[in-house]
């Protein structure tokens, strides 16, 4: 496991003030917790920015299981050799639609790229690319 | 289900030859599939912003599984009386690393204020919501 | 001026030396103003949710002059009586459009609205509000 | 100027009766003119993807003019040969803070380059970047 490192940050009283209301109203219990989860925030948003990270993300999808051969579709691309899906989740949300939430493991541009091909298949109402960056998981 | 209506747009032939490129590479079969994704997206969006929406939500979590008590207290916050937890879908990322995403159903500002709740616990690496509203699906 | 208080932050070793080289690649001249930096995002982020707060915007705007009474129009908006237009900065971008940015100053819902009953003028071509939310300053 | 072409888009007629309620609450005229704007933000947001997509961009920063050479340091950085500062105007705040709109053009991936080091200056308590990208005007 990681060792620790403690820094020294200086900050305007004023804005140490409110950062501390409001890390309190999100329920934080300690500044370090609440400036590690920026950091690693702000790290995972560069991240995305490079095609060639690697990452993990959730492609989430609402779409209408009545739609011809729409989940045979979903499924192909998601065997695409430059990906690898890790699992996924299907939920029922009324008489047509369906969420289904796939979790993917690959190069943040082919994530992408597959995602597009997903949420553009006639039929899917809504979809939404979620990275969740850690190289560190993916070598 | 609903009826299809038809409606006519104008859009300069620049503008729409562009769109029609843009949604080619991103395999759209046709314009009004392509359109009607990008209106779905908008009142997707713009109901997020109403904290009185009903809504069900996928958040996403990165987190130590070896922190102490972390899972039970992630537990206990989903079981909020405000709120309806449809399912939850857990990975390991590595040894020490789990992705969970969990769905939730509620109004939009109590799915916010829970999951800051979870996000803010210690051992929580990386937290993100995502909102899929969809006012008709929660009534 | 406020006065400036140091604190202490743990992070582990290597989530510290991937922010380094982030903040190194972005040009900080040290960690604490690249903290300094995620917390003032942070904190402005949080503001915009809250309708209330009070804020300074940049409405940003593309356009074609050649547009009747366009001006006009957009002129009359920033006249609400509940909202301070404090500048605005014209650029001609090509033979028809132009680019506008207005800087409000107002509560955050009432310049979203007045936002978005400017980019909804026929003719105005692209808008964004971008929020540059400091209480201190207009209270 | 572009001709205008007139197209036909199919939409389900509850997911129409919704965009009809939202784009008339927005001060919307017509539909036409509502999705005119999606799809000109749609392209926008995807060109910004490209670093090499030529752009307008409005940089937005609030700064402490106290702070010793900032001005001259923001000025040096937007006289990088590869970017071409179209305008900028400069609003007081308060007593010690001022906002600053730099308008840049050029290539996506150094606006983003050039926006950063402004951005990380110490003294440099906020700063966005906000693309208006249009290739047709920057060529």
């Amino acid at each position: 496991m990681s060792q620790v490192e403690r820094i020294g940050v200086s900050l305007e009283e004023e804005l140490l003030s409110k950062f501390d209301k409001l890390i309190a109203k999100q329920g934080y219990q300690s500044r370090s917790e609440a400036i590690r989860d920026l950091v690693r925030q702000q790290l995972s948003d560069m991240q995305v920015g490079d095609p060639k990270a690697k990452a993990v993300a959730a492609v989430t999808l609402v779409y209408d299981h009545h739609s011809t051969k729409l989940m045979e579709k979903i499924t192909s691309l998601q065997h695409s050799h430059l990906l690898q899906t890790i699992s996924a989740m299907h939920i029922h949300l009324g008489e047509h639609d369906c969420l289904e939430i796939i979790v993917l493991r690959g190069r943040v541009g082919e994530i992408k790229k597959t995602a597009e091909n997903i949420i553009s298949i006639k039929g899917v109402k809504l979809g939404r690319i979620n990275f969740v960056t850690m190289e560190q998981h993916n070598d």
